[in-house]
Formats: C-alpha cells, structure tokens, sequence
C-alpha cells in the first residue's frame, strides 16, 4: 500500500525516537530532525510506508555512527519474553483449539513494536483476551495450513519472536516444514537471525533486506525463490501488510492494527489483532 | 525560552492535528504537510515554541480558508465547562482556602489544550485531586495578591476560560481589579474575547496578537502599556511560560506541564500541575 499523510508525522516522530536512543547529541539530533524535514517536504507517498521510512532511518544510522541503535532494547524484549514463553505455552495447552490459541499468542507479539506508539512488551494475558480479535478467515488459514507441506513465517519485532516461536512449535508438531524469515540486517527493532535464534527459533532464513516489512527489489535471489516456492506465507505486523498486501502471493497477515492508514486499509479499527487473508490470495496445491 | 529538538515534532504532529480538522482535502493536508517539513528544515530553534509553530498555522489558515478551524470544538469546551461551573464554585466553597481552592480550579482548566496532546476536558475530580500538584510558591503568591490592587490575568485556551473565572471571581470577591486577557484573532484554540463573554468574564482586553503565548513584539501599544503597568500578572499555560519566563515582569504561571521541554526547563515531570513564579519576578508595590 501507498503512503498516507499521516505517515509523514508518523515517521519523523520515530526518527525522534530512535535518535534519542542512538545519541545523546542535541546537535546530532537537530541535524537528523531538519535534515529529515527536508526530505519528507519532497516525499513520495506512492511508496510503501517502510519504503518511505528507510532513507531516514540510515542517515540516523551514519550520523549517530550507531547502526542498531535498539540493540540492548532488542535484547531485553527477547529476555523478557522467554520468562513469558512457558506461560504461552501453558496458554496453548489449555486451549481446545491449540492452532487457533498459538495463532492468538502470535498475534499478542505484534503488541512490541518500535517503529509505532505501541511500544511496551503487553504481558497482561487477561486483558489481551478482552482485545478486539478479528478472527473471521481462521477456518481458511486452518485450511490452508493443512493442506501446506512448506509453510514460509515472515517475522516481524525482535521478542515478538517469542510469541511466533509458540505458533511454528504447533505447526511443526502438525509436521509442516517451517521457514522463519529475518532482516540481513538490523532496521528499528525488527528481528535478525541472531533475534530469532535467541528466541529459541530453528530453521531461520535472511531475506537480503536491511529495510521494514518485505520490498520485493530489496530482497535476495534466494529469498525470492523461497517466497515464489512455498504454499502459504504467515506474514506478521503491518511493515509486513504495507509492502506485501498488493502481491499475488498466498499470504495469511498476522497483525494488530496501530495507525490509521492501515485501520482505513483493512476496515477494522485501531487497536484490533486480525487474522486477514490477502486479497490476492489463492492456494497453491 | 528558545525551542527544542521536541518542538519539531511537536509542531508537525499539531500541524496534521488541525489540518484533519479544518479540511477533508487529502491533498490539501499533504501540501501543508510537505510545506511544513521544508519550513521545519531550515527551522531556527532560538524562536520560542509560538514563534517557531506560527507561520504553519498561518499556512493552515491559508491552504484550507479555513481561519478558525477549531471554532466548533472551542464552542463545545466552552459549553461544557459551563456545566461544570456550579461544581466548580462548589469545589472552591468547601475548601477552608479559597483562593487556593480557585487557584486549583484554574490549573484544572488548563488540562485543555488542543495545542498539546491533552485535549480532553478533564472533568474527574476525585483524579484530578490526586494529580501531582507542585505549590511551592503559593504563599508568595498569596501575598502578592494581597499587595496588588490590579491584577492581569493572561488567559490561554477556550473552555478553561470557565475555570479561569472562577479564580477571578475569588480575586473579585477580595477586591481586586483584574483585566482577562485574550488574543485578537484565533489561534489553534485560544480564547478570544467572544469565548471569555461566553464563559461569563467581564473586563476582557486584547493582546493585538494571533500567535500563541505573549510575544511582546506582537503586542498592541495599548496592551504593552496594561503589562507594564500591572503589578502582578498571572499567566496560563505552557504557551504563556515559553514566551513569557525570560521577561523582567511580576508574573506567577499557572501551568499543566505537557512536553519535555518544559518539564526539563521547570525541572518537575509531565503531568505537574504548576503554581511558579517568574525567575525575574520582583513585586511592584
């Protein structure tokens, strides 16, 4: 999806963000702030959000000379995840529908995210159960899964990786193959390969990509065929949804609703966890 | 007080905020928003805040033709918090001080501010009596009062005008002189002299001004005369502190601290409710 005015403001306010973990220069700071000014008074908003994003994420990168500013954030999400998974775990157990519980518990990970307002890890199970879920393409995405050998997980946040970790454990246990794609290269906080091993996730493969959600031209060689190749795609968190949802690829988008681009989008408010089908979606045999 | 990287941002979010508000031009929004970021990126951050946010505003008054885009919405807190005044009298009535009590009633009036991310009217008293309260200076304060038979009361925004008055009543009551004053034109939402008759405020004076907060050059001679000549001066709002708090005037500000900026200059947290005397504060007998 395209670019909306409220990502203007959206993205300087993270470009705030992000520098003030990354220096503790005002000067740095007020050089990155008007430097990104500059750029999104010439903006193209025909591009994807993490598109339009990238270029201000590497000059904090190159001015700060911090090029993982949300490291030790990074690190401290998983950490505190893993004293969660147990709980996860007993949660999906408990369940009748253990698919549909671990599917929940992915979906409660897309609540750690730092390139939105949602920025606090929600650890509060009782009160997640009270969120808004938007579950109605379920019975297809079970559907689906059953008839995949190969399934391809695109993740998203670093800890959030935690929570997808419960649900590819149920899809292995279901003896599907499980892929878990990660950044080549650390971009806000989204999870690298060293993320998703720390979070206890086996078979991780890099997209070639240092930029939010998936762009098809930034991607490796190898990545792509993986992507051409399997069944069905578990894709997490909106960057996931705004640069893959135009594609015609077998995805199912895992994704709590932040903004109001993507709440105008898809339908559903801020706020809410849906299970949404893409639109071009059609199963491959 | 000059700006901050903060501010930035700050002014961009404001800048989205009421452009929603006063067009559902899309396009509109988005040359406001690109004209804004190039503004923003050749900023000069030794302007105050109101100086810095100003010719955006302007920009948003011109691209929409809209030149009082928050009219409705200053309608509405104004008639709102006339339903709040009996209980606010109240509030001031049971208290064994009065003139503390109204001095309260005013810094719960400044809760509103469409210029700042808290723009509800908060009508809850039980929370808002457990709010942080920083009144360390009250005792000067009072005794000022005592001292000055006239009194300027620099209001900020409509619908805190209501709570405004119930303070100036008080200072009516212990027989003072108080002129309330207001901006010449709208800005964001500041009151004018319309929005302080309709909340009940006699005495009403102009600025001559249309820029958030008392920029001095912007003043009307006629204006500059009545700040000189007080000899005391209560002045609402964070606007009001960032142009006000490096002028050699007697002024005590009643403020809600909503910004890092502020909090960092004034050296208590967000969400402090404020009595503070100017640093250059000295009493004219």
């Amino acid at each position: 999806m395209k670019s909306e005015i409220e990502c203007l403001t959206c993205v300087y306010n993270q470009i705030l963000r992000i520098s003030k973990v990354a220096t503790e220069s005002s000067s740095d700071i007020e050089i990155i702030l008007k430097e990104s000014a500059k750029y999104l008074g010439n903006a193209n908003l025909n591009l994807t959000p993490p598109e339009l994003a990238q270029p201000l994420y590497k000059l904090v990168y190159k001015i700060t000379k911090n090029d993982d500013p949300y490291k030790n954030i990074k690190d401290e999400h998983i950490k505190i995840a893993l004293t969660l998974y147990p709980k996860l775990k007993e949660f999906v157990e408990k369940g009748s529908d253990r698919l549909l519980e671990s599917t929940k518990v992915a979906m409660m990970g897309n609540a750690i995210d730092l390139g939105s307002t949602f920025d606090k890890i929600e650890i509060d199970f009782e009160k997640f159960l009270t969120d808004n879920f938007e579950l109605n393409d379920y019975i297809e995405f079970k559907k689906a899964i059953e008839r995949s050998k190969k399934i391809l997980f695109i993740g998203d946040n670093a800890g959030e990786t935690v929570f997808d970790r419960v649900l590819i454990e149920t899809l292995l246990d279901l003896g599907k193959e499980v892929k878990y794609a990660v950044k080549s290269k650390a971009i806000i906080n989204d999870a690298t390969k060293e993320d998703a091993l720390k979070s206890g996730i086996q078979n991780v493969v890099e997209t070639g990509s240092q930029m939010a959600g998936t762009v098809l031209y930034k991607l490796s060689e190898d990545f792509i065929q993986i992507l051409k190749n399997t069944q069905l795609i578990i894709a997490k968190g909106q960057a996931n949804y705004e640069t893959l949802s135009d594609e015609e690829l077998p995805i199912f988008f895992l994704l709590k609703i932040k903004c109001a681009p993507i709440s105008r989008s898809i339908g559903y408010n801020i706020g809410t966890n849906i299970l949404l089908k893409s639109k071009k979606y059609k199963l491959k045999s």
